[in-house]
């Protein structure tokens, strides 16, 4: 099962701006990969330190870094003293639990973004942290590890059709912002399948295991609901945002990627109150199975047990019992027996237990 | 069962303004039908291409071109080009899981909707998303497939008698929004018979099936909740939005409007409480039932346990057993287990189980 | 049972502005009852037409017209022209399951209102809805059938003591509506004694239609509840009002009438919360009892069920059996059953299940 | 049981500001007190009518005019007449079951307050109403018979020392204040100490009566919420006012007073969150209860129902039955049948049920 | 089992301002600590009285009165007497049990805050009361007793690196609150922790103490909760406080700490989803196994008592029953016995039963 919580708590007692890795530990060392463009070129390499940052920092063009891993706290220090970032937008980045936000600083905002994929092995959500600044002529993307949702807008960036090579760096971080969001689209389709999934085994017969999945989905989607309703935040504060950052155009665009969000949010909640359904549904289908059981015990035990006291009646070694001499003792019983059974068929019926 | 999720996931990765219709597959074209009309004349017909609806765009007279379909992306494509809608724009028509919306841009305004429908036969709401855009001089509406709810504004606009022939693209607009809202109210109306007769079903006799179309209202009150609550913020949208395409008089006519959807959200509410009244009412009753059950079982089996058990003792076969040589043991024995049941029965009596 | 919707859904389609009447149809015609008065004259009359009501539309002195009736859609539509009421309006008159509201026009205010009485034979509250307009010197109330709250008010404007007479055409509608929002006490007050009714039944003893008793309440104050919720909105709607047909001593007088809804709508809070209380209180006390018949069917099977076992051996028929023939076999298994009978009764008794 | 509701519809159809008392009847008399008092001197007696008021209504000093008993409307309306008390204050003090509040006038303040004390002897709460009025120079405290939480605030004026006596007549209506919010804590701690003893008797030992007293709280917890979250609205109401008659230094004191009333809900809910969790406790326990008891019975049946049918067997008088003639018959099945019992054995073992 | 409530009723009567102490009565006397600093030296050491603290209250350098213990009322009077504290904030501070806020005075901002600790021999949270006041120069911290979470700011303070020195008395208070906020993470992951360990039990195998360890944690949540949520408004109160003892560069530090507070709550909220899913499963496992039981029960008494019944028919003694002389008719029976219960588990097979 998923780990609720991390150790958020190693950083205690740290001063404020101390960088300390919150998440799994990785071998691979940190990649810093550039994507320089303008309308007319397009140049991708892969930079070798931190300080190769620099030149290309400001214009003329847009430059894309593309980081790939935040667990080497010594580049990730290099990077923020290339950017001029604050040390509390460094530690952010290198906490990996971090909630999703926006904060604007005098030269750039900074972004928190949650990237989600569903494995359908486990049937659950697993989540990266990826963090964007956006600069006047620059983007940062930080990652926890290659491998992304971003390989489209490299695509696009590599074709040079479309608006993107046109525009300014912001209208990358939303193109960037916008694929993140849309991640979400897939991992709610899954979890949304395995769900009527499960709802079609709890109509058709409800087992035990029945219980442990539903608690296993309503589990992932109180992760998942963390992880997405402060996505809502993060753009209308983009969008209140009056930054000589954002351009107008962009506005229109944020507009939109808000309007994705929502129906994250409406999806995430309907999900929750079908999966509340279900545990409603499974437990009435237990109690009724139960019914069932119990009216089976009661018929058979209700028609036999006094029937067999009866038997028993007649087994009894007593010297003077008249009955057990007469001729037709014996058919005249089983007569009686049968009216009582039919007697007891008959009230059942009456009570529609059978 | 209806389909939680839809496959919004296509979109992923895709340029903001890619257009891809989400929604059901269809086999016939698009259909441009054109009521132009001015206070003496109406001319109806339907076009041929995107092309023709240029000429009518602009006044004088009224304009509504009524779309059906939204599945062939050149002709929407066209259809944008004709009328300059923003990429967005088509990109959230043809994605006919959209949340309702109102959306403005400098010439127009940009409305998402959804028409509803209750199915009798497998009792639940079918769905069809109806997009508007309001110029100064035209309405465009767009919606999945031919058939709405829209004939009795076009007999009104033939008619040519009462308000509507007189007034601007903004009543038209209004009137069509008018006929959508109004579409839920049938809807309402069905679904709430068919809870009425669930419940008096419940209070009858429930039925192990009974679980399930508890199961599947609540289903369809979720679903339909999430069409129903963001056309509440939709028509308050309206009301502030201080658009020159909007009249003062049309305002008076958005308050109207914005009472049904109230209204309309009140009674999804009030359903979803009797209904999860319904299920608490559906539970007791099980209980009840298993009561029941369990005080017959636990009655038959206090009173026939008991005297088998006396039974069996005098059908043991000792040398010595002295009550087996006495004369008036059996009628005795008799006497006393009649006393036995007779105590059970006065038992059971005051405990009320009988 | 009560019907939970009505017909609303006739409108569809209809132009805005179309009367339909929606409600109980009756047979009785329309009454239109003028009292007239100022603080020395009052004159009270049935009028034959709303023709007549023109003449004391404008002042001097105060004209309530209230009628009785909105069934009869051409007299809707000729009081309509009388006192210039925009069709909007008249069309929610003659609607009678609209949401209570406030709405203001340029020569009047529109409040729709719900009237309650509680019908002591099904133990659920009735409803009747009142409009009420609110001119310069006028006030027009509507009713859907003769019988009201407002005897005591048409007493005190005979009376002519008091406030009343002295004052204008808005005390007049704040008296009304005092005397409706009044109506509810009554109504509370009687739904919360059956509800305490029930409470003591519950614990007392529950019966299989306690559970129906429990629904019928609950949804009895789901209906209530969407009755009076929008009562407060309207009232302090009236108050936030800036209309020159408000006077300023009124005020004061609706912030009286507004104190009491509030108190309405604790009430019926409270009422919902005993009542889902009630339902806990229910089913743990079916549960207890399901348990105490379990533990009596458990207590004399197990007792019961090894004796007669034992009996059972010593009722076997083989040649062989030396126990048979011992002079104190049956004595002694007499005893041996004694003590185990003995253990057992121990054994519960130290499981507290005696 | 504590009553749901009072006689509030006795108003019902009465002219605003006309006296009704609501709440329960009285023998004795009402009683003023005064005490008049400056920073040198103190004066405290009894007034024989509401016309001695008068002389001390307008400093110099401040009075403290301390009414017992609101059941006496002629003596309430001489009151009001000395004091120029709107109808309608006069109205909401005789109505003991008002809502808490706070209402400004031009001369006056008039807050509305419940205090509460704890029954030991029912578990319960019961509430007395407090109406204060503030003036320029004088309090006015009604309350519904004598005996309250006031006796430390007089004891603090006859002491003289403190900031009390030096201070207007707005820091003794704080003061009061205080000490009604005050009543709260006591009130608090007794519930919570029941809510205790209740939770240690659910985990030892839950009884049938638990679950009255679990709905007992419950209910408590209901009413006295309903009393303490108006008190929160009431105080904040009181800072916001800008009223001539609070003073600077009183708004500190509120604030503080208002950390009060918060801390007090939140306790309120707090409870309210454990006697949920106390609910649960209790069906969960009872569920397991009921397992344990079905246990018993199916290791006991179990176990000897098939055995008996092995008895039941050789019990048979059939002629031909070889084994019955067997040397070792008895013997032998008497082991196969310790086998059986102790297959059993471990069949429950193994399941965990022993 | 912790407290609910504490004795906060002992206040009750006492004049505002009264110092009462709320809390565990503690033996060793109040220490007063007190580190000295600026850039260039830092100074530690303890004062002997409250008098002491006069000298260092006022610049140069900045002053950290560091006190352990507040149940000393008269060196609590001091120590106010020597910062000029309003009373009302020394009574605060000596109750224990006061809710986190903060008050802004005209000299100084006051803080109340909890410290947490887990205490993983009992499964709990405890809790101490820390109350901060920043004045210009000087930080004053009070605590219930020695031992803190501030170890590693004194730590930082010797260090003299980073900021800390440098800077003013307001970032000291930030660096304060930064730990107690932090302390909050490693409670929340002890309690994650165990609430894992509790979900695999109950998977694995739930048993009856399994539903007193859900409740004791979710009263720790409850618990918890209270003293969190007050955190995310004294922080965005201190940021919104336009206070001139506040500097800019503070405020980007205390964005950072309201994050922690966003996360820490966010998470309290999770962990209270989990809980009460945690709840369903456990009562769905508990009717799962009831079932179980009962199907054991009732398929051997319904292969069983039938069976017995027939044996119990041929073990009967009345002289005329032809059956018992056939030659076959035991192995017969035998064959007949057999076929029934091998009826009766196809029986059970095809219910899936077995
Ligand atoms: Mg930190
Ligand atoms: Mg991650
Ligand atoms: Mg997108
Ligand atoms: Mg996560
Ligand atoms: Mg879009
Ligand atoms: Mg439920
Ligand atoms: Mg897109
Ligand atoms: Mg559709
Ligand atoms: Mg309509
Ligand atoms: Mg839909
Ligand atoms: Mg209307
Ligand atoms: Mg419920
Ligand atoms: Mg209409
Ligand atoms: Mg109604
Ligand atoms: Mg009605
Ligand atoms: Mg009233
Ligand atoms: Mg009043
Ligand atoms: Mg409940
Ligand atoms: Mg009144
Ligand atoms: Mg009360
Ligand atoms: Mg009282
Ligand atoms: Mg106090
Ligand atoms: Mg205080
Ligand atoms: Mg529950
Ligand atoms: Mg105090
Ligand atoms: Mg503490
Ligand atoms: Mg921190
Ligand atoms: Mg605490
Ligand atoms: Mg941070
Ligand atoms: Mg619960
Ligand atoms: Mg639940």
């Amino acid at each position: 099962m998923k780990k609720l919580l991390h150790k958020t708590s190693l950083k205690a007692g740290k001063a404020p701006g101390t960088l300390v890795h919150i998440g799994k530990q990785r071998a691979e060392p940190i990649h810093i990969n550039l994507i320089h463009y303008d309308p007319e070129h397009l140049n991708q390499r892969q930079l070798a330190s931190a300080e190769e940052c620099r030149p290309h920092r400001d214009g003329p063009g847009i430059s894309w870094f593309d980081i790939d891993g935040v667990h080497q706290l010594d580049v990730l220090q290099d990077i923020g003293a290339a950017f001029d970032l604050h040390p509390l937008v460094l530690e952010d980045i290198v906490n990996t639990t971090h909630r999703p936000k926006v904060e604007s600083f005098d030269n750039y905002l900074f972004m928190v973004l949650k990237m989600s994929q569903f494995d359908s092995s486990s049937a659950s959500v697993t989540t990266e942290q990826v963090s964007l600044i956006l600069g006047p002529d620059y983007v940062l993307s930080f990652q926890e590890q290659k491998g992304d949702v971003f390989d489209s807008v490299r695509q696009r960036l590599r074709n040079g059709k479309g608006r993107l090579r046109k525009m300014g760096a912001d209208y990358l971080a939303y193109v960037l912002l916008d694929s993140l969001v849309d991640s979400y689209f897939a991992v709610l389709e899954s979890l949304g399948e395995e769900i009527e999934r499960l709802e079609e085994d709890i109509i058709a017969r409800p087992t035990p295991d029945t219980q442990s999945r539903i608690h296993h989905f309503k589990r992932e989607m109180i992760l998942l609901r963390k992880a997405v309703w402060p996505l809502r935040e993060l753009i209308s504060g983009l969008q209140r945002e009056e930054s000589p950052l954002l351009s107008d155009t962009t506005g229109i665009f944020l507009r939109d990627v808000y309007d994705h969000t929502i129906q994250i949010i409406d999806t995430v909640e309907t999900l929750r109150d079908i999966l509340s359904g279900l545990l409603d549904l499974y437990m009435s289908s237990i109690s009724n199975r139960m019914n069932e059981v119990m009216k089976v015990l009661t018929i058979i035990a209700t028609i036999f047990i006094p029937l067999t006291f009866v038997a028993g009646i007649y087994g009894m070694n007593f010297e003077y019992m008249p009955e057990l001499h007469w001729r037709w003792s014996y058919p005249l019983l089983w007569l009686g027996m049968i009216l009582m059974a039919g007697g007891m068929f008959i009230f059942f019926k009456r009570k529609q237990w059978l």
